[in-house]
């Protein structure tokens, strides 16, 4: 194909998200901001709710069904002014925006398994995935609750896995911090319980390996955070630095990494922030839950973060940001951090060596 | 006196901090920045203490010591030249500095209730008070681990109250954010326990206090942070929110306070945050757990970062660091984050109407 770049093999797929909610604005809107990415991606979703979603943003070029990635790439290569949609499964009605429909969430499933399996098949390089919603993926009786269990378990299937043999982890990062998060979508309570030599063991693998692959050449400074004020301050405030992470950090440490840590999670944040050509102290900190991880990232505003999903056998960036039911149909959300990903995206593919078929872990 | 501004009716005490840490080095060193600030503090600790790092700094400045505030007030009128010391207990001896001393531990606890005795009895308008060290504090006998506690004990004591009867929280604040935290020094899972209706209220009621009292004509909007991911996301990742914190904010409500929540933790800081001439959404945001409200205060550095404790029934702020044990002597210690507590206590002093005497709580 010849409007790849040479450096990318394959294009990226963009799965469109919940139909009923800003996915499919902010895939056009970010397609207009920069039409040189049409050359770059596939989509992949339902003809009707882009040309629906179209007509309001006054989207000049054409759209075409397409079946498959080869027939949309034959296609932009005839037809620069179309975007060829791959449609899976059959035509979506006209659905209320805004609202939780079953079958928003069943279309909405299906695209993104569509475009995890051409991943897998190395059809695509990459996916950068518009926002699903949790209750319509339930109403439809999808038993995940978002992307990152949906794709493990798409992946884990592919390679003949059982799900717990390919763990994943969410990395939020924007231009000044990376983090990579341990738990996300339980409680607080059920975060701490999940705080273990094994988790945190496997955070810092998953966050190594793909410094390795993403990143060639560089050996990330990890800081590990962590999970109780001043890090415990020596047992005084809580035993999980004792028991669980400092005991993880000297294995990473044992098998190469370049780990840091327990680190005050008031300060590490901080410390690991690049500012202008000032570089942190980390290239990335691994944080014990959600929210210790995502304050700091989200605090300066979501327009430049980005999701990436670590341990997957492809890439895949999304977003830092929901379906945002609220201004769904009212065509004023913000595309900025769709194309951060989708920028994100393109970097790790055109930098990374490939996956290698991930390691069945017997322990 | 006529050095003070009309507006100050009592100047500002300033205690050292431990004598083995920066205490001492930050204070000569905001002195020294803005001299006009020694019209306006009494400095509450030891003589020998202050000469030594004088001696250091090259402070062209001499110190006399005094034995009360009005000592103070009326040498600086005579002498404008020389800094007035009210010397606290014996003169300390020359310890080892950036060690754990139980002598420092004791002289710092005398200094703070010296001069929380002092505000107590309205001879000066505020505190403004370097770090402590734990552990000194700890092998000086002292049941408390910190200024919070130890000035809640104090005040409580003067007013014949029982310190339950005087409840205080620690408020964080920069240029861009204030958050008051419901909890402090306890390990994660104590602070979940924490997280009650009547906690959360308590919180909200002095939140609301301080600024109707230090704000006047400001009724302060209030975010309440959630605790678990997406504030619980309908109860689905934790509790915490339908049982504790909503509860808590409708009684806020019912009482005339102008709170919002419980407002997903990721996004409420950023929402929070004033930047240049845009305000936040909020004026403070209620959080539940130290590093909830510390990891977004501290992000963009200390130095701005001031620690004002709401209840008290006088003005007390401090710094938002430590004693700095590890560069304790080699004088590259940063005297921004004192000089914004400085700053913080007047305006706060200037602004504030008078402290009523809290009303007992017969609950």
């Amino acid at each position: 194909m010849t409007t790849l770049p040479q450096a990318l093999t394959a294009p990226l797929a963009i799965t469109l998200g919940d139909p009923c909610g800003i996915g499919p604005e902010i895939v056009l809107k970010s397609l207009q901001c920069d039409p040189s990415w049409m050359n770059l991606v596939v989509c992949v979703g339902d003809l009707g709710v882009l040309e629906r979603t179209a007509a309001a943003l006054r989207w000049q070029k054409g759209f075409r069904a397409v079946n498959s990635v080869r027939a949309a790439l034959d296609l932009r290569r005839e037809q620069p002014h179309v975007l060829p949609v791959v449609q899976v499964g059959d035509c979506l009605p006209n659905m209320p925006l805004g609202q939780v429909d079953a079958r928003a969430g069943a279309a909405a499933q299906r695209w993104v398994e569509w475009a995890a399996n051409a991943a897998l098949r190395g059809e695509v390089a990459g996916l950068v995935t518009a926002p699903l919603h949790k209750a319509a993926l339930a109403a439809a009786g999808c038993p995940y609750p978002g992307h990152t269990e949906l794709l493990q378990a798409n992946a884990a299937a592919f390679l003949e896995l059982d799900p717990s043999q390919l763990p994943v982890r969410m990395m939020l990062a924007n231009n000044e911090l990376r983090t990579v998060l341990t738990s996300i979508h339980v409680s607080l309570r059920q975060a701490i319980d999940a705080i273990t030599v094994d988790s945190v063991l496997e955070t810092l693998r998953i966050t190594h390996a793909h410094g390795l692959r993403c990143h060639p050449g560089e050996r990330w400074r990890i800081a590990v955070a962590g999970l109780n004020p001043h890090a415990g301050e020596g047992g005084l405030f809580g035993q999980e630095e004792t028991l669980a992470i400092a005991p993880a950090i000297e294995v990473a440490l044992s098998e190469g990494m370049d780990v840091h840590g327990p680190i005050s999670p008031d300060t590490v944040f901080m410390r690991a922030r690049s500012v202008g050509a000032r570089p942190g102290e980390f290239d990335v900190v691994v944080a014990m839950y959600h929210d210790q991880g995502l304050i700091p990232v989200k605090y300066l505003g979501v327009a430049d973060g980005v999701n990436v999903t670590l341990g997957l056998p492809f890439i895949r960036t999304s977003p830092d940001h929901g379906t945002a039911f609220d201004i769904a149909g009212k065509y004023q959300a913000d595309p900025s951090s769709f194309l951060t990903a989708l920028k994100s995206a393109f970097a790790l593919a055109v930098s990374s060596k490939p996956a290698p078929r991930p390691a069945v872990q017997h322990e």
